[in-house]
């Protein structure tokens, strides 16, 4: 079964895209950071070796394509994969190439000695970040994976460690809020925002929802609302006539109960006026600056009404997290039992060349960078016959 | 002793202000927030009346006039003293008044039943934020106070609870700094700049001064770095030109080890381009905003360097802190065997009339105004014979 390239003969990445060549496997990957439709490019590769102790094989199963994965292959990330210089034994020159792909689902099918708590058949999501998920097969410590529990649905499984992680450890990490307390968000439309609605519902905190004005936002609203929203408000009303009447509403709305946490993924000044909602001893997290523009604040509110500001990274989380932190959040997101998100699988069928399938996600990347999905791309990245 | 004024007697502001009543006590009052060299008052009032259970009478022997005093005159700071009806028994119609004075160093003259570990001559200072120290005498709750070990001398312990406790609280309460570390602080020549200097200088930390530039810097640079700069630098230096330069420097000096901790008085755009000099996970803590301008900073510093902001307020952290620790606090100052601040002594003599004495207090509050007195003055009331 293993099929490994003799290593005297290594191929260049010219080589390989005029010449495609059919093996075990398949991977999304891209020599340099670039605009996506130009350098991202399919490649096949051997099947895997038996995995070395405390690894696993696995097989891909759903690996989304999220925004922040086009960021990092435009090199406007901070985070940068690992630049792999061989694919399962199949060698590239000119200093290596990288894996697309942050997140994804995949099955066990091989476990190496020495590895507890995994089988063949069990499926993992990924706990180390950027570890390259649009591929057939890859082979992983099993330390970089959390175990999902049966009760999770692939398709919910596969898109939950990022966007649904980063709502859940915001609304836990921060402020130890209670039944009834009261979270403002902004970009509350956003995958995190929507996440933050459903989680916060779910344990009966109450959130106030800012999103931009728009010709549907009646439509937004009760889209919003039926995922659990308690309001939503556009950024119009923080406008210097209107702001007088907001803050009466927000008061009546919270009866006067200091709001503790407002989670910010777009700065600029909505961000700043929206501080004046902020109760004493607030906390801001911002995981995202939609706006391009700096966070702007008040020194008093620091000193005078205790604000503190952090920033949020689900990436840093499961750097720090211990593998203890890693289960209980998986538990804790399956727990939840939240709808699957939206979305659609774009395969790429065993019988594509490597032309053919490059095409294929090229494609994909330039409607999502024109906005021409709505809904999450799941790459399912079929074996290649070998 | 005790001389009581007959409860149906009050005594309107008015009244007072044109025939001085010679009393044991006097207070520098403000019937209501406005320029300090307009409202303040001298006032005598009777002898104090014995404490009650879990009281003490003090008697004040100096009574800074901080920044900040001047300010909760005006009205302009959040914290406001407690409107009082009566000094001692002495009436005050239309409300009331409030005694100004946050800071001082007083001698028990008179202990309370039921009260421990104080008794009559011991030095204490107020743990009680806006308790109006400027006062000859007051009646005092122990809790509201902390006792003054005695190797500290009367001027130390008259103004440590306030500058000193903050820089010693901001280099101890947000960040593990180890001998060695480094620490950023802007505004280095406050009186804070100046206590956070000489304390990272006995605790082993190194300290990255910036201060405005001006004629004399390389005078106050060898002040600073008497009192224990290791280096001292102007914003001049924060210039796109002179940055990189900047930056090396400070790469040198570090040794490359990360700066986790900016104490921040200034805010503005000087202090977004210090946030530069920072390294991963660091903290910012703003005391103070002397630019009058915002706090502006990238998101992506939050989000991918870790960066947390906080504020701090030394009248907040005696609210928070337990009895124990505002000891602990006392004790850690005092072992600190710093010098003196810097002060001269403003007596209000005994036999001043009430007039005189006003006309005494506005003059120096003035002459603070405009900046014209380099030391920080104590205010010492003498107590006018009755």
């Amino acid at each position: 079964m293993i099929t490994k390239l003799h290593s005297s003969r290594p191929l260049s990445l010219r080589a390989f895209s005029t010449s495609p060549i059919s093996l075990a496997n398949r991977a999304i990957i891209f020599p340099k950071a670039g605009n996506p439709a130009d350098v991202l490019q399919a490649q096949t590769y051997p099947s895997l070796p038996p995995p070395t102790p405390h690894s696993i094989n696995v097989r891909y199963r759903f690996s989304p394509i999220n925004p922040a994965d086009i960021n990092v292959i435009e090199g406007k990330y901070p985070a940068k994969p690992t630049q792999v210089n061989d694919l399962a034994g199949f060698k590239f020159d000119n200093g290596g190439v990288f894996v697309g792909g942050n997140e994804g689902l995949a099955v066990v099918t091989e476990v190496g000695e020495s590895v507890e708590g995994l089988k063949k058949g069990d499926r993992v999501v990924m706990s180390k970040p950027q570890s390259g998920t649009w591929r057939s097969a890859s082979a992983l410590d099993v330390k970089d994976v959390m175990k999902v529990p049966d009760e999770a649905s692939d398709g919910f499984a596969a898109t939950m460690t990022v966007n649904l992680a980063t709502a859940y450890n915001m609304l836990n990490d921060f402020v130890d809020l209670k039944e009834g307390d009261w979270v403002i968000q902004n970009g509350a439309n956003s995958a995190v925002g929507q996440a933050v609605i459903q989680i916060a519902a779910h344990r009966g905190l109450k959130t106030l929802n800012f999103v931009r004005n728009r010709k549907n936002f009646d439509e937004l609203k009760s889209q919003l609302t039926n995922l659990g929203a308690t309001q939503v408000i556009t950024y119009d009303e923080l406008a210097p006539d209107s702001f007088k009447d907001l803050r009466s509403k927000v008061q009546q709305w919270t009866g006067g109960n200091p709001i503790r946490l407002f989670l910010n993924c777009v700065s600029g000044p909505t961000t700043t006026s929206l501080l004046r909602l902020l109760g004493k001893d607030a906390h801001l997290v911002s995981y995202g600056a939609m706006s391009k523009e700096p966070l702007s604040m008040p020194t008093s509110l620091f000193i005078f009404k205790n604000l503190t500001c952090h920033g949020f990274w689900q990436s840093r989380w499961y750097e720090d997290a211990t593998e203890e932190e890693k289960r209980e959040l998986v538990e804790k997101l399956v727990g939840l039992k939240l709808k699957e998100a939206e979305h659609e699988v774009l395969t790429i069928p065993a019988g594509d060349s490597d032309g053919v399938a490059t095409e294929k996600v090229r494609d994909v990347v330039r409607k999502l960078a024109k906005g021409q999905y709505g809904k999450k791309v799941l790459l399912n990245i079929e074996q290649p016959v070998d």
